[in-house]
């Protein structure tokens, strides 16, 4: 484990360098669609604040990022009429983290519907920005 | 979704009508070893708060609930000298939630080996014993 890379995709997403189809935003957090969703409507949870994942985090960045996960759990549930939500966080790659920049995944699910795996096809854009407007609208 | 029953094995638990292996507790939060371990040192963390899950949780109960969180996954990855630690949250049934009263998997992860399924596999008390021991220790 290395510490925080600069240069990591999410960091460039909240630096404005890399689109993202955001859904919420306020002093200390983000969350944009995940480009390949595991389910339909599949969001990323971000502080702003930089960490490499959860283990190396600033214990006060911790409540505004579980507070976040909460209201988009409950509007991605509603969003998309869903069973249930399942939330992840990943801590190091043998766990299953990909970009070192601390995230939390929030999934909406349906009853009987697996988990597609993160496998690297890429969600339409326009499928990804009409998704975020649903979970905007119901926030 | 219905609300919370307070004969759920976990309530059960924080009320001491059923034992468990606790690694920590303090005024909000408890932490103690799933006794159907999907790796060695995984431990469950929940609020004392009655929540059913994050989608009707009281948002006040949320910040301390995740810095015992983050605590435990840190001296959970020292204790076991893991490569890296799996977070997981679940909501509702079809999210892959089976105890109706909030919590957080935190499961300790080593490269190349994948996670046991949540399978109703009982763990050996002394070996859960000997691990929250383990845990506590680097906490």
């Amino acid at each position: 484990m290395s510490g925080y890379d600069t240069s990591n995709i999410f960091a460039k997403i909240l630096r404005g360098e890399i689109p993202s189809h955001r859904v919420y935003e306020d002093d200390a957090t983000v969350a944009f669609m995940d480009v390949m969703p595991q389910a339909e409507g599949h969001v990323l949870v971000l502080p702003k604040a930089s960490s490499r994942n959860l283990l190396d985090a600033n214990p006060a960045t911790l409540p505004a990022l579980i507070e976040t996960v909460q209201k988009v759990a409950i509007a991605a549930k509603e969003a998309f009429d869903a069973d249930g939500v399942t939330i992840m966080q990943f801590n190091e790659a043998p766990a299953g983290q990909s970009v070192f920049h601390l995230h939390f995944h929030v999934i909406p699910r349906r009853a009987g519907v697996p988990l597609r795996p993160h496998s690297g096809q890429m969600e339409d854009g326009d499928v990804l920005a009409a998704n975020a407007e649903k979970i905007r609208q119901a926030l």
